[in-house]
Order: C-alpha cells, then structure tokens, then sequence
C-alpha cells in the first residue's frame, strides 16, 4: 500500500470569484481516485467571505465578552454571528459552536494570510456545499473520478496544538464503517469508524508549507474512497450536542 | 513538495520479545529521514502487555462501574488499574485519563487482534520510551537517521468516529512552532502549533488496511522534521489537566 501527497505549486492570491477548478487544474495532472484537500482559507477567499472588523459595530455582549477575552469587540461581534452558543470563554479564548456545528476557537474566522490590516475571513457559509461544487467543477474541467476535502486548522480537547480536521467533503463518507468485517482472529471489528475524511486532512496539513502557499494537496492512492455520489458530507460526522459528553 | 507513505508489508504476528526494529528492517527498504510509525497494537505486543480478563479480580468499584456501562467486570478492573481518573462513564462508555494522562475509552485496552478469548492488549507502560527505544534500536540496524511514533485510534470529542493519534514519539518535536514566521502579508504567525505527531499518525492510518496488518507505516519527504535528539515526547503536548477546559 502506498499513498502520495502532493502539494500544488504554483497557486496565485486568490480572490473573491476566482475559479478555483481552473486555477487547480492548470497547476496539476490529477487522476482518477484523486483526493482533492483544499485548505478552508483559498475556499473561503474564492467565496468572498472576507468582513471588515471596522465595519461591524458590536453588541453589548460582545463587548462584554471581548472584555473578558481580550479579544477585538468587532472581532468578538462577527464570531458570535457566525456562532450558535459560546461553550468557554476566559483570557484570549473563546470557544463557540458555529452555525454549522463546528465547534472551535473564534468561529474558525482567521485574519493571517488575509491582505487588509482589518480584513478577517470567515468560514464558508456551508462547507459542505463548497466540497461538491468544488467536486462538481474540478470533476468537469479535467474529466476525472474525484473526491474533495475541504480542511481548516482546530484545537483540541486534551492534546495541545492544532490539527487539520475536514470541515466539509464530497465524494467521500467522512467515516469509513468497518462493521462486518472481521479482525484476524475471526472476530468482527466493531465500534471503530474511522474519521477518513479528517485524517486526509491532518495528513495534507503534512504536505503543505503554511507560510509558502500550498493550499491544495492532492492524496493519490486510496480512489476506492472515492464514491459515486457526494454523500453525507462532514455535517453527518458532528455528534450530536445533547448526546455530546464533552461541551 | 511531496510525501509518500510506505504500508510495510509481510509484517508477522508478533509476540512478547519479538525484536521489532529487525523485523522492520527486513521488510523495508529506509532512507535518511523517514518517520517510521507504528501501531501501538504491534509495540504492545512486543512488550508483553497482554493480560487476562478473566485472572483479574474486581474491586467493588469496577463491579459497580461495569453494570453502569455494561461492561465485563474483569475489563473494568484492568481499564481502573490503567487510569488515574474516570471522566465519563454510561451505558457503552467508559472514558478515562489513563496513568499516561491520555483521556480515551477503556484506557486503550483493545482485544480485537489480539489471540486468546478472554486475552486483552494494554497500552506500553511509557509509549514515549518505547519510541525512544525503536529509534535507537532500528537507527542501529539500518545506520539511518529517523524519527518514530508510536500511534493509536481513538474517539474525539464532538466529533464521531476515531482517528489515529501520537502516543509516543522520539526524533521529532510533537507539536512544531512556527511562531517567529511571517505569514505572507508580513505578520506574524501565532498560536498556532501543528500538532505534527498526531498527523503523522492520522496521516500513516490512511496508508494501512487495519484487518490485513499493516502495523507500520514509513513517511518519506519531511526528513526536517526529524531532530538530532529524541526530544520531549508525546507526553509534553497533552494539555495540563487544571488549564484543561473541556474535562
């Protein structure tokens, strides 16, 4: 068994509008069975989801709560519109569900690698939509079988440190069932799904040098993850919060 | 830049005493700079951290905590004796923090490919010293320069499913710190620590078929993460337990 990461080289600034598909494309020969991983940032860029913190006039709250984080209140404002429920907040953390279900540290709203001294960048507004449109061009431009990951950068309970996790997929089940097939002493393997779609993440986090550019890495090598249809997408691996032991 | 990833084929069932290091190095072709990781399963093994579910007798505690979670009560014995503290336990589930200080079900006791019915794996006594260990001996045997980790499945909170992480390593810092870098607008890049361990092992899940035997995984193409020391191990990038916010 063997796996290849191959970062793209060569990918330009990207802006709101560009054509991701094409500007991929262009800078690679994928495969059939190629697994696509796009860092969230050159997403969220082509979808235009910057916002200005100059321009977004806090609420009381989130005066409040940039008072007890440290944070920028505008900054504080837009990551709780992007959030269902604050789950910890103290000195220069805040912690929230986003309104995808996500949860991570302020929203997952970025402001390194963005041009504008207070130029922020959102998350896509559904990553899961972006991975099969992503999925749908990228399949049509270059004719090929494809998967697409779409992955950004979160902490963790109990690990310091952050690793790449899949925030939205296309053409792969986020979990990878095993049930049914037996262990080598004839016992079934149970209760162990894999997180696929997250550990092609963590692994194109590898092949990528952050502060060079390669937000896009292919993994050549597993095309039997690759499925017919877009699937469930990274939404249906989110545990759901009231059966969630960890908030 | 690229990364390959090497399933080690013909890997044999190992037992306790079993040189590791020389059944690698005969299966395996390795070059300066590889990251060797392993399965804790196959470490494990090596070690002799098998145990009886069966010659365990149960405290009280462990009878009461194994009709709360349904669980045998020899099992819970052996996952009591491996952890410093419960943190969750319910019909199913019985989350700990093992003496190591990993927080995972069932202390990472595991019995699917292991022989014996009533025989279960325990996790190594100090898997950093066990990847110290292999490092020093495989370095030896092949007279090359690499890095290793040790890795096992676990369960994530608020998402489904497991994905491999670092429980040991020796020849590579577990998380890397860019901080002093400059993003490509100039400014600094901060508080982000790539838990690069953790990716190494998600990274080598993807190259391997669990129910075949693929128990070890060589990454070829980042030889500049591995360091002239072992360094601090696995065990300096797991969040202190008092500034843990999710316990």
């Amino acid at each position: 068994v063997k796996l290849e990461l191959l970062a793209v080289e060569g990918m330009p600034e990207v802006n709101a509008g560009d054509d991701l598909a094409a500007l991929i494309a262009a800078r690679c020969e994928l495969v059939d069975g190629d697994i696509v991983v796009l860092a969230q940032k050159v997403v969220s860029k082509a979808e235009g989801r910057f916002a200005e913190l100059t321009a977004t006039a806090p609420t009381s709250r989130a005066v409040e709560l940039a008072a007890l984080t440290g944070k920028e209140p505008g900054l504080v404002e837009l990551i709780l519109r992007e959030s269902r429920e604050v789950l910890r907040a103290e000195d220069g953390v805040l912690i929230v569900e986003t309104r995808h279900g996500f949860v991570c540290a302020n929203a997952g709203i970025d402001s390194s690698n963005v041009p504008g001294e207070t130029r922020v960048l959102l998350l896509p507004e559904d990553p899961d939509a972006s991975a099969r449109a992503l999925r749908r061009d990228l399949g049509s431009v270059v004719q090929k079988h494809l998967a697409v990951v779409v992955s950004d950068s979160f902490g963790r309970a109990w690990r310091s440190g952050q690793c790449d996790v899949a925030i939205g997929c296309a053409g792969i089940a986020p979990l990878l069932d095993p049930r049914g097939e037996l262990d080598r002493e004839g016992r079934e393997l149970i209760a162990t799904l894999q997180a696929v779609a997250d550990e092609l993440a963590a692994a194109a986090d590898l092949a990528r040098e952050k502060s060079s550019g390669h937000p896009v890495v292919v993994v050549r090598g597993r095309g039997e993850l690759v499925t017919g249809d877009d699937g469930p997408g990274v939404a249906a691996s989110l545990r759901d919060p009231a059966r969630d032991l960890f908030r």
